[in-house]
């Protein structure tokens, strides 16, 4: 069993749109924030200490797969479950999956690195760091 | 061959995280805008237009799959490539590339349906409208 | 004394922007939602039920002025403090107090109606509804 | 008469909410991109390299004061309208009047600083640099 986080979102109104339900783009805000909640629930210090550390400035996403099964709205109150299913050399695969309650609003699987400033501009990808490995399992 | 419209877009200071990056909601964000004036550069009338006619509300996702392969940051000009790959009952695929130039920064498929308002709350997706399905290939 | 409520927010990461503080609209999305969040704490029904009795769609702002005292980043957790200051015959004065603990980080004063719909588009103030005021005062 | 630059914005689905008119922080959202925007089309270098030579990040806001006039939804056109209409010791006050061709949708007056990093996080005001001045008035 995967190490489960459960990160809480209110909806509110200005999170939806004209159809009167959740922008899907806020789902992933959401979850973003659901992401680096999950490290910190595991006890892995903020990005900003642990740049000064190993140079790791956040875990941004390589690649991202969601389904949406529900729609929610204003009002909503939503549970965000969040575990790693998958740990690789220099990725990892963070599932998240979004309910009201008993109901399954939408589920997301993502590919993100453990990202380091790059000379000149840009990130690069650093190697799983082994204490967060050993915090997240 | 799909008909294929381009969007712009300005990556903005604030579209960007504290990696100095963007901040990978505001790519699902952009989509949804190219996604919709697709629409409208093909000719079909906004979706407050098309209410009156069908009942038709917008085009509410299902599915994504989103790849992130170069990182942009502010000041950078983007275009999305939009078409539609993929004519189903009662839903389609949408396919995006976000170029900076001749560099790929992202691209994504997204499973949308037509929707209309369902009673007592919630969508619900609409037959393709044959209109819309002519003047998108 | 008016009636205080508070809202509480977590900061977020991608609410942070390349100088690493919170990006100033975000703020503005807060207070939106802490004052939403006001009547419901006061007792008022959502306005989706209220459109259904009066056609209350929401409360839209005529005015705003807001100032910023400290920055905030993410990992901060922050209180809103809300009140209504004060009650006109269309319109409304609601000010919100931002504080990380003893510390302000800003405030604001707005200035909102309660709207409905107009026929034709757009939206119309309807008079302060009195059971709102006396929830609310 | 001070410097006017206009900054072109188009309205987008997910920019309105349940109304379906504009959510008003992203007029914000929109207002400091037409703040950045004006610098770049008085030919102020972008901030990361102005970081360089004499450590400016940004220009935060201090303080605004914002009138909405009418309300705007989405496929509309709005061209924002800024000047720099005062330049104090260190701080300027930043003008912007949002238009859909001659109407007025609504207007702001901001305080910024041009900012830099303080040692041990966040940030001070700079001295107004008087290149810039010089480029924007």
């Amino acid at each position: 069993m995967n190490k489960t986080v459960v990160y809480h979102v209110r909806v509110e109104f200005g999170d939806c749109d004209p159809a009167r339900i959740v922008w899907f783009p806020n789902f992933f805000r959401w979850i973003d924030a659901a992401s680096r909640h999950f490290f910190l629930a595991c006890g892995v210090p903020p990005w900003h200490e642990k740049e000064q550390s190993i140079g790791l400035i956040g875990t941004p996403l390589v690649d991202t797969q969601a389904s949406f099964v529900r729609t929610a709205s204003y009002g909503d109150a939503l549970q965000i479950h969040v575990c790693i299913s998958e740990w690789r050399n220099k990725s990892f695969v963070q599932r998240y999956q979004v309910m009201r309650g008993e109901e399954e609003i939408m589920h997301c699987n993502e590919v993100r690195i453990f990202a380091a400033a790059k000379e000149g501009g840009g990130i690069r990808a650093l190697p799983i760091p082994e204490d967060i490995r050993a915090r997240c399992s």
